[in-house]
């Protein structure tokens, strides 16, 4: 019989989750900046793609800490909320409120990240893991920057023109 | 030829999105509070249920101040999130990290609303829709509170148990 499933194992199942989810995303932020119409929103999807690659790099600095290999794990929920980016992406483009709705996309993918890594802070913390709990703060710290830059572009720009 | 898409167009796409979301959280919860172990975290899920139905009716008032019939749209977003919570329920069925895991699923359904009624008070504000924005505020407090005591279930006892 299998042994009973503990917390590290849920803990080694979502590192794997949002291993595939930034991999996911990596791919997508190029289209995405290339989509956007303003160069605020172009430049900060850019910038995103950088900091995503850090963040990649630190997922596989945790793996090493678990002394498992860098595997991700097909994630349903990155994979839906990118599909409806790509339908915003379709059935918006040349419009006034395409960069509204970029901007949508992009929050709903935060959102999405900020959660597991709030999650797996709490995790790594009860696990013992500090060292992965400083690695992940690194991140979340990020994610939630980058969504408040998002609400900023959102309230400022892109919102007003697709308003107009 | 269709006239250009809008603001306002987008602003109905998205509350199509999250009223089709909302509908299969409702299914889902009732689920959850079955399977979860603690008797705190059955009646978190019991409570957020309930919640749940005044935030539809919410959706609902919001689709008559559009003049638009209630109507909700495939969002795979949710549908991918929630099919992340039902592998854990199958996979961690019976084990001390079951409750853990109920609760990241449901915070990252927190999440995704958080992030889609954020988008949709923005729009409403932009859009001039006060009584809108005055119904949406009312249930994105709710969404927060719900993943904030969600974080508190994970820290003071569903975390523990599971590492124990």
């Amino acid at each position: 019989m299998a042994a009973e499933k503990t917390l590290e194992d849920l803990f080694h199942d979502t590192l794997k989750d949002i291993y595939y989810a930034e991999k996911q995303i990596l791919k997508t932020l190029p289209k995405m900046a290339k989509a956007a119409q303003s160069a605020e929103l172009k430049a900060g999807f850019e910038q995103h793609a950088e900091e995503t690659e850090g963040q990649v790099e630190r997922l596989e600095q945790i793996f090493e800490l678990l002394g498992k290999p860098a595997r991700g794990k097909t994630c349903d929920a990155i994979l839906g909320i990118i599909e409806e980016g790509k339908e915003i992406m379709t059935e918006y483009k040349g419009t006034a409120a395409l960069d509204a709705g970029l901007v949508a996309a992009a929050q709903a993918v935060e959102h999405y990240e900020i959660a597991r890594y709030g999650t797996l802070k709490t995790w790594a913390s009860q696990l013992g893991m500090q060292d992965a709990v400083k690695l992940i703060d690194e991140t979340l710290a990020q994610e939630v920057a980058t969504d408040k830059k998002l609400t900023q572009v959102a309230e400022s720009s892109a919102n007003q023109k697709a308003a107009a």
